[in-house]
């Protein structure tokens, strides 16, 4: 497993293994890596002959009032993980590596990165596109591997890679949760074992709704309220958002139809957990 | 030489040439081909195995009151240039092909572009930068050719190079000018024979700006004043700006200093014509 801190070496080591005909797998993170990480690992080197794992904790991706600071950092951990993973390349840049002095460039995503999460985290994602459009100029896959966990953020770079041509296939694989069904994430660290406990509520309501929806349940207004009414009853969640969207466009929905998500974020003292449920109605 | 419309079968073919290890060059224009283009097409010729040619009226990059409708196209005899200059693939894509319906996503470069001709055509780069970071999705080129003539755009595209870290190396070549010294340009075609000879004035202008800083004068505004007043003097031209900046950053100068451009805009009846020299002070 080779560890890459520079962007030129990066580029030189998959342009050579692109020319021998290898076929490159990508996971982007931020590190901190879990089972959720590990998931996507897998499929990757199941898909792949090089499996690339990059970890970068990309500042232009956190608001101001935000956690870049104190989010966790343990680059020994998670290279055992790669390991454990059968990883091949570990790129690891610094900030100034990615953003030398000077640096002026974005790619933004309009208009579905101004929903969901994008209301209460303006710039979150033009931050998330901007460096992901990097990452893969720098490692040139064939293949890119996001959890299903952030919807959001596959849905808004699936739609860039389309748009930009970038000429990479993009995988979404499945949310990996804990035991009593909360998803994983690195920020769950920052939960105490009680909020922890609560925020199980969170999953628990998403599968009642899509149970609901199922059933035959079709109001958005309906099936809102009822997960508002259990997360509020169960925990000490303070909501930010409960959503039902379409799955591709993000479009907010009068009534449930088609392929669509369910997605909420919630807070849990300081920290902000979100989570969400594909449902074919 | 090979017509590719479809951004698919332009992404396989290249794809299939990188991995038989050749090494493709790539000249972007909007078609309305001169002297100028071909010129970029035979320093790529050189310098390549493949040669693309893209031909493509990007309409994101004209402000609503610019030429977009009007501006000339005329595939026939792009392809004969072409063909003389031995390109290998001219690719012509339509605008849905580029733009498909719910197109979200843009690259921006920011500072440099607000300078120039940012300030009198907004949202110009922009177009210029999306469309030329999709093409070079695309097309996949290991060097890509611009002209000096247009120093802005060349400035940004190899600013938005570096920060996206594309892998593509950017060369810059040196303005073709008519016999007379007007840069050539497909614009140039708007003019009447009396405005195409009253342009002329510009690159004289230039030149004697050169010639005044090599002689010791280092004063910015001496410098835009005689040049001022010049334009004013020999022709009917409507001076939309005339600038020293530094070559690199396109920072505003207070004194001419290292390696500068000196860059104009000026209209001739509705046709706004662009030129600019570099000199090392």
């Amino acid at each position: 497993m080779r560890v890459i801190r520079s962007v030129k070496t990066m580029q030189r080591l998959v342009a050579k293994a692109r020319r021998a005909g290898k076929r490159v797998g990508f996971v982007p993170t931020m590190g901190a890596l879990h089972e959720g990480h590990a998931s996507l690992l897998r499929r990757c080197r199941r898909e792949n002959d090089i499996v690339v794992l990059s970890i970068f904790v990309n500042p232009k991706q956190f608001g101001l009032k935000e956690d870049f600071a104190k989010y966790p950092r343990r680059e020994r951990d998670d290279k055992k993980l790669a390991k454990r993973e059968k990883v091949d390349i570990i790129f690891v840049p610094s900030v100034k590596e990615m953003y030398p002095e000077g640096y002026l460039t974005y790619i933004e995503v309009e208009k579905i990165t101004k929903v969901l999460c994008g209301k209460s985290r303006p710039g979150h994602f033009r931050g998330v596109t901007t460096v992901v459009g990097k990452l893969l100029n720098i490692v040139m896959p064939d293949a890119l591997y996001l959890g299903q966990k952030d919807a959001q953020q596959a849905a808004v770079l699936a739609w860039m890679v389309r748009d930009l041509n970038f000429p990479v296939s993009v995988r979404i694989c499945s949310t990996v949760r804990e035991t009593g069904g909360l998803a994983m994430s690195s920020r769950n660290e920052y939960l105490t074992a009680d909020q922890r406990r609560e925020a199980a509520v969170l999953y628990r309501s998403l599968k009642e709704a899509r149970q609901s929806v199922i059933a035959g349940n079709h109001s958005v207004a309906a099936t809102i309220g009822k997960m508002r009414s259990r997360i509020r009853r169960e925990s000490s969640g303070r909501i930010d958002y409960i959503e039902c969207v379409a799955a591709d466009t993000l479009a907010p929905l009068k009534r449930i139809q088609g392929k669509i998500i369910i997605a909420l974020a919630v807070w849990f003292g300081k920290t902000r957990l979100i989570d969400n449920i594909i449902v074919r109605a």
